[in-house]
């Protein structure tokens, strides 16, 4: 039986359940794949916390150098999070010769070309399976699954923060803030929640997802984001009235004219599936040309289903000889010639208070008209005040045109303000 | 670039579909796999049917040998059908040194064993994602994107036509033959439609499905099968109102008493995602002791669906060096020595005709009673020429509790007739 070391860097969430799932399952992996895996090290400051999950003294390293000159181990496991440390940490491990695993997708949303390279000059493996959509194996779908097709696009619910907080605020019908903070009180939302609610966890996400689907590197700095710190319970309200239930979605599409590549709250129609993915439930459709939609479903995040990915990681790098890198588009059209779509089509949904009086609708629809805007409705909700609240539904444009016919209708002295803006993908 | 040549065996729906996307995307997967896939060899006795695909003269073998002594082909795919003139192919492909991707779930369900002992000898590569759930990657995923759990559980809807025809009682509230007549008509269901409505080919895949996920060979033997030639639309119109919906579902569990594989009618709650899954769709969760349910959705037939499993299996076999055969578990507590669980617990619905008279109520309830079946719920749904329709239905018990209680109900003269009985999975 093939025996292999492995070392974990960071036994926090992610690598304690990593931890756990390899010492706990350990006469399991030998039984079914044949495969004796053995925790040989860890990098952990925190020597209780090590001791307290069960590591034995003599496993617990003290430097990066003792892990990486220890000659039992053959895979690393980065779970620090972060890109300074990691990044270090990663490069050092691929230097010395050891496949590594980690679930840290900043660091591979912002350095991906760089640890490839790397470890390509040293033929050894750099799995990522556990950076998107936790324990589903969306990235091995990607990379060995639904290769066989054209990926036209990819869309989804890939940020459980975000989705748990919106799932509050929908069904419970509270604020923003208060889902937010029931939301840290349990330990799904971080104590600065920047990075989720604000869309970068999915833009990292996407990054990553997005590059593997179409072949070509796509940077952060390609996405749109839009975060949820803004939207509103009346917004979520009024839209389940039309039939709409508000998610953050992660956009890719694959198109002659380029690649989009999004990141915003968007409406989708209650009926379809990624309507009922709530609470911090992960979803991703996956558009193939020849097989068609193929969705994924699972827990995207925590330490067990996180750690599975790891684990799953693990397993495949000590099975097979060859490495796994990503399949990249180096022709002519691809990598560096990549064309991104920026002008997106989409539907809007907008929330305005206008004053309430004669021939406000004639003046602000005209605005809508020669802007090229198509209105598919236009409907009062409230009314206080003197002023009315109006919700406009349009037919799909282009960003550029709703932009510039925002900036018209806040130049109308009968328009107060635009209270909400938000995209519709059915 | 490396260059693969395929031989493809049968140019029918599966094989067309398979031929297109190799010819159709070649330079696609050139640009994005690195590969350079060839058709080589295509054995089709229809040669008209091979030259409107578009295969050239030159390529259209007149015998299995021809196509295996073909130098140039490397991996050769089986998509025939039927058990005999298949297996005979694929054996004598892998004993040629030709690596086989199949779809043939029929062949794999019954000649597993045999076929891989045959590849392992010669050191060949034997594939078959597209075996089960058409173009999802659901093979790859319990193999390789999930091995890091322990699996518990699959459960889904894994036959199109079947799921087709229940779909179309359920919404235009036909007649299981005339929802049949209209599968066939579309093509969905084959004129002999019983391996489809009788179970079969769901069992044939859950056969292979919880194989791997219990590392274990499961036989279609081992597997309880009904089909759904049975169901009735009042039954499901009945169970609609109760807030449950009829899926043929395929059942697998792997608990400390044993494996428990079925395939049959069941009734789900109609807020399940799997009620959602309509027309020829298939989903499966996978129930992982570390992730949870993950759940996969997609096309589970057709041509191109099920030619891009075939070709990513292609793709696969092309890349990796190593070979891809089935993690059994054979320790002591494996394969040989796997206990299967037939007295199997679930909840039941009932549906009866009874005497309308006083007493009857105390004495069927009697019963089941004395069988110590559990009634959660008694209610008359209708009343003609003296005889009440009841529908009952369970709390969990025993399937041998239930059929002594149906034995003992059908001897009282008050009971007319029972007529359904389908479980519940809630």
């Amino acid at each position: 039986m093939k025996k292999v070391g492995v070392a974990i860097l960071g036994l926090g969430v992610v690598g304690g359940g990593t931890y756990k799932i390899l010492t706990e399952n350990k006469e399991y992996f030998k039984r079914t794949q044949n495969i004796d895996l053995t925790v040989e090290s860890v990098l952990e400051l925190n020597r209780e916390r090590a001791l307290s999950l069960g590591c034995d003294e003599s496993i617990i390293a003290s430097s990066i150098e003792e892990v990486l000159t220890n000659p039992n181990v053959d895979i690393v496991v980065e779970v620090i999070g972060g890109v300074t440390v990691a990044k270090n940490f990663v490069i050092k491990a691929l230097k010395s010769g050891k496949s590594v695993v980690t679930s840290n997708k900043e660091l591979f949303a912002k350095f991906w070309p760089e640890l490839e390279e790397e470890a390509k000059k040293r033929n050894v493996g750099l799995f990522f399976e556990a950076s998107c959509v936790g324990g589903v194996p969306i990235i091995r779908t990607l990379q060995e699954g639904m290769q066989g097709n054209n990926i036209k696009s990819i869309k989804g619910i890939i940020n459980g923060t975000t989705n748990y907080i919106l799932t509050k605020m929908a069904y419970e019908g509270v604020s923003y803030d208060v889902a937010l903070k029931e939301a840290q009180s349990l330990g799904y939302a971080e104590a600065n929640p920047t990075a989720d609610v604000e869309g970068f966890d999915a833009t990292y996400k996407l990054s990553i997802l997005s590059s593997l689907a179409f072949h070509t590197i796509i940077c952060i700095e390609n996405v749109y984001i839009e975060g949820i710190s803004n939207v509103s319970f009346t917004d979520i309200a009024y839209g389940k009235e039309m039939g709409y239930t508000l998610k953050l979605l992660a956009i890719g599409k694959n198109t002659e004219k380029g690649v989009e590549v999004r990141v915003h709250p968007t409406f989708i129609k209650s009926e379809n599936p990624l309507a009922a993915v709530n609470d911090s439930f992960n979803a991703v459709f996956i558009e193939g040309d020849a097989v068609g939609d193929v969705m994924l479903y699972g827990r995207g995040a925590g330490a067990l289903p996180t750690g599975s990915a790891i684990v799953s990681d693990v397993i495949y790098a000590a099975k097979h000889a060859d490495c796994y890198y990503a399949s990249f588009d180096n022709s002519e059209k691809g990598n560096k010639a990549t064309k991104f779509v920026t002008d997106f089509c989409t539907k809007y949904y907008l929330r305005m208070s206008v004053k309430d009086q004669a021939g406000v609708l004639t003046k602000f629809t005209g605005v809508f008209a020669k802007n090229k805007l198509s209105i598919k409705e236009v409907k009062q909700v409230s009314y206080k005040n003197g002023y009315a609240e109006i919700i406009i539904t349009t037919h799909e444009c282009k960003e550029s045109a709703l932009r510039k016919t925002l900036e018209k209708l806040v130049d109308l002295e009968e328009v107060a303000k635009v209270n909400a803006c938000i995209r519709i993908e059915d």
